[in-house]
């Protein structure tokens, strides 16, 4: 089963944007930079929301301008038409390899989310992904709480595929389906990713999984058995949603390169160099939930 | 898939004899009694090990005396003669149901963990076995460091197998393979209890995994796949084990029962009545690991 994973890190922003207060720009900067180092190729840096929404990642423009695009493959979120118009304003977009859209398979989630319809979510994203193809980028989509939804409970396996559908037909070259709750166990897992397989590519489905309740790497597990290659995560395991009551942590990157890396799957990613870049956010934000950065930190303090 | 499957909590042994200090033994009492009204119908209480070896556990008697047999299926671990003698003189023994014995696949983990070779430890346990028999009691065998030795590293399959299958002959009515530091995978896991089920009946095979870098469920899903239903787990994720650096928690049995009722398999164990009996341990030791133990109490405090 040894194989190349896709790790698509998105601490910078799903990780950050969970945060209490504001980090400062040339801290993110460093910590990309640490990330890129460890051997992440590929990084969702920050999301082009309206600051008031979530004033964490307000300096989106000003850390673009930062990125030297050799580094990695960088992504950035892009929610809405002014939030498309900042990124064309950066002179420094083309640093950026990817626009990320997103849209979740919960009427209600959407709405307190993102503050508007499923629907209305496609009528938003179908400009901005022109203007991402336009500029000759490539398209990831986010299908949210494919499986459970923190208001309306258990998503129909139907739901979530026709989102699934719509979000290809949007133009996305990849979309990321996610257990935004955490709730989802294996067995459902493998039921939705194989009857997403039946029609889409695996080079084109990501896995991306909240440990809320511990079950992120058993999901994985199970997508790794059905051929999925690209899951998401975040260093140390921090984030979550601000607006997903108990969402209380991404999977960790480390935990889950540390059991690929056992598997015998290859990442390009180096788990000591990834510490580092832990041991570097910790220290900026808060005591990061990762069980492989406990571990392997409790192991360097025996030498 | 759904099934029943036997949890068998180990935090009263397992969990507390790495506590840095002794909890008082009314304490552990109340705490064994908050498990069994949650539902905990096996639950090993404590080892009657050398005072001075593991003193946390030196109340191993006076333990006993308290227990009232209806409440649960009880065990205890008898590593020696010594402590064999100990159980014997207990006026209370008839509560206890199940006698545990110990070995490890590792030569080396075995003299640093029991200060002898594995050759020593079954003459010892043949003699424990003879008289657990002997009181009509059921026989436990522990079968540690199945897959790697924190001195060692990588252990031999077919060794662990050999030492399987002499637990088996010693008269074991079941074996708990235990990935002791956390390290096994799904995919080594699977094979191993793949090759255990060809000589051996599902329902005389525990897994018992440590959640020290996050593997344990995936490990437990990988098992649920091939028919194993007996997982031992510990309340809170408390425990490990003082000999193994990097040993820094059993899987908790909050995270192991969320799964496994997700899944729809029958544990007898209700969650909410559990999270009570974590809340109260972890006001007596230290603050637990345990995933989902963290996200419940955090939705309480959303009420």
């Amino acid at each position: 089963m040894s194989r190349q994973i896709k790790v698509c890190e998105v601490g910078p922003r799903d990780g950050l944007q969970n945060q209490p207060y504001q980090i400062p720009v040339q801290d993110k900067y460093a910590w990309i930079v640490l990330l890129c180092k460890a051997g992440i190729s590929s990084l969702e840096v920050t999301s082009f929301v309206h600051p008031q929404a979530i004033p964490q990642l307000q300096d989106a423009e000003t850390l673009v301008e930062l990125l030297d695009s050799s580094l990695s493959h960088f992504s950035v979120l892009i929610p809405n038409q002014r939030g498309l118009e900042r990124f064309l304003a950066c002179e420094n977009r083309d640093a950026i390899d990817e626009i990320a859209v997103f849209t979740a398979a919960s009427e209600t989630f959407n709405q307190k989310n993102i503050r508007c319809s499923i629907d209305e979510s496609f009528e938003k994203s179908t400009k901005i992904v022109a203007a991402a193809q336009k500029l000759g980028k490539r398209v990831r989509g986010y299908l949210s709480t494919a499986f459970y939804c923190p208001y309306e409970g258990k998503i129909d396996l139907e739901q979530s595929l026709s989102i699934l559908r719509r979000l290809f037909e949007l133009g996305c070259d990849e979309v990321s389906v996610g257990d935004t709750i955490g709730l989802a166990q294996p067995q459902e897992t493998k039921v939705l990713f194989a009857r997403a397989l039946e029609e889409f590519p695996a080079k084109q489905l990501a896995g991306h999984f909240h440990d809320t309740y511990g079950m992120a790497l058993s999901n994985v597990y199970a997508c790794l058995d059905l051929g999925i290659s690209i899951f998401d995560s975040s260093v140390g395991g921090i984030g979550g949603c601000p607006y997903a009551p108990g969402a209380s942590g991404n999977l960790a990157t480390e935990d889950l390169v540390h059991m690929l890396d056992r598997m015998g799957m290859k990442t390009g990613i180096d788990l000591e160099q990834l510490i580092e870049a832990s041991v570097f956010i910790e220290s900026k934000t808060q005591s990061l939930p990762s069980k492989v950065f406990q571990a392997l930190r409790q192991k360097k303090s025996f030498k």
